[in-house]
């Protein structure tokens, strides 16, 4: 038997298991990034827990590496990262490779619960799959015909910082009206102050801790406000996937991260605004679901890479 | 010698051409569609015209077809064409093959124009390119990894009808703030016809016959109304081609068909809305360039697919 360890990189975690060759995740876990310490001192402990964990871990042909941050894949470069302050042109692959023992495959988080859904979640059995993360921020994973794609340098799939309504609100990116701005974390709650702010009646408080869950919830509880909120994100949502569809003819566009835990409040809208923008029948029997695999899609997808890195199988 | 023929029907005519297996064109020409004729009746003066035109037809191995309209590459059909009433689910390709007693190969005319870009023209050298044909309506074909993209059911590429306004100007497809709905030529000559609404001075007329071509000329005349037009066009197009480089991540862009005719009165303020929207230094490398090939893109490209398709290699 063949064991691969995934281990995915975010700002306050590291998420990470041992997988089997088919698929199977014998142990998982997390422990604190402590980004601070520097980039050496997380693959110690990410050693570490594998040594203490992992009876089998001596069976482990190869670490996959899920980050959140501008990646490139191929030379196992970690560029910046918004969540790890200092990991500057790092690379990454290469520290965890020394580390570990083990030859180890880097991706960007995004793309790696992307393949993870693909090969084991809500894009099993397609060939034309695009995986959408939506939180703070909106990042996507692209398959096309059975493999994770990344564009000519490694940098494809910003689904968050396509422009669905020009001269539209502020992005993080310093663009206008990117789908980001419009369905990520931040924009729903702006959008539920907005409504807010002209005296609906709603159980909802306008107060600086306001976020996505708290609306979800109220949402669930029956809040007229808090399902309007998801409304109108649904259209933009509906907007961003129809495009997606116009470009890759994808079989499912699966939806995951914690705005998706809004379930049919965001789903039912965005499959509407969906079907209204998209062109023709064809195109609109592309099929909108929800992710399955929660917070493991990452290291579980980065296991999926490494496997078919140590294959030596153009990934 | 292998010598393959290419043909690329359009409304109005059918351009073809003898194309050898260097990618030479040998011979080319134009015959009328007349398309109240049907498929059968057009195929067999295309074959006419190869008789008549061609010494060396009897080398042909194969012959490629590009067609307006939705197409199902794989098998060969036209589901349905803009300019070709009547055409609606014509196994197009199995007709020539019976016409010309060669294999036949069939693909959307913007997708054959791409590749013949991609193969001999603007494209040449990349691996990963896009290519946008500009008219009446605004399509795209897309090279990923030095293939042909078609995604899922051969109905990827519709660039034309991704959204970048929401809620903005209707569309031909149905649907609002389509890219075609802001950049395609009924776009540029109602915003024309705004600027001249508005009384500003300029050597255009608003009257029924103004097209693209009309203010493409002022435009290299001095016209100041006239450049503003492409000015704002060249907006919306930047923003699209941001989205395109954001998702595909390409290393080249080429833009033709009628409305590139403005030239850098369309490309300069295209480029500079694409690096204001675009997130990333990496991002931003990507080239936009002119369309080489003009109206012989098509054709050229439907024979290097059939070349491809010949050849037995997925295309």
């Amino acid at each position: 038997m063949s064991v691969f360890l995934g281990i995915d990189i975010g700002g306050t975690n590291i998420k990470l298991g041992l997988v089997k060759d088919n698929g199977e995740i014998q142990v998982s876990g997390k422990i604190p990034t402590r980004g601070e310490e520097g980039p050496s001192a997380a693959a110690s402990r990410v050693k570490e827990w594998f040594i203490e964990h992992c009876i089998d871990r001596q069976d482990a042909k190869a670490a996959g590496i899920g980050c959140a941050g501008l990646i490139d894949g191929k030379g196992g470069f970690l560029h910046v990262s918004p969540n790890l302050r200092g990991w500057e042109n790092v690379p990454l692959a290469e520290v965890f490779t020394g580390e570990l023992s083990l030859p180890a495959f880097l991706d960007n988080d995004v793309n790696c619960a992307a393949y993870g859904e693909f090969r084991k979640g809500a894009g099993k059995g397609t060939k034309y799959f695009i995986c959408m993360t939506m939180g703070t921020g909106l990042g996507g994973g692209i398959i096309i015909d059975g493999s994770l794609y990344r564009g000519s340098r490694g940098f494809a799939g910003e689904i968050g910082h396509t422009v669905v309504l020009a001269g539209g609100p502020g992005c993080s990116c310093g663009s206008k009206g990117c789908l980001e701005a419009l369905v990520g974390a931040g924009a729903i709650v702006d959008r539920a102050r907005g409504l807010l702010g002209g005296k609906r009646e709603s159980m909802l408080d306008d107060n600086d801790d306001l976020t996505v869950e708290m609306i979800s919830k109220a949402a669930f509880s029956g809040d007229k406000l808090a399902a309007k909120v998801f409304k109108e994100t649904g259209r933009f949502l509906g907007i961003g996937i129809a495009n997606l569809v116009h470009l890759f003819n994808p079989e499912v566009i699966a939806i995951g991260g914690g705005v998706a835990g809004a379930g049919d409040f965001l789903f039912e809208p965005a499959r509407k605004s969906f079907r209204e923008h998209v062109m023709d029948d064809i195109l609109a029997d592309a099929r909108i679901v929800p992710a399955q695999l929660g917070n493991k899609a990452s290291f579980l997808g980065a296991a999926f890479l490494a496997m078919e890195g140590a294959a030596g199988a153009s990934v």
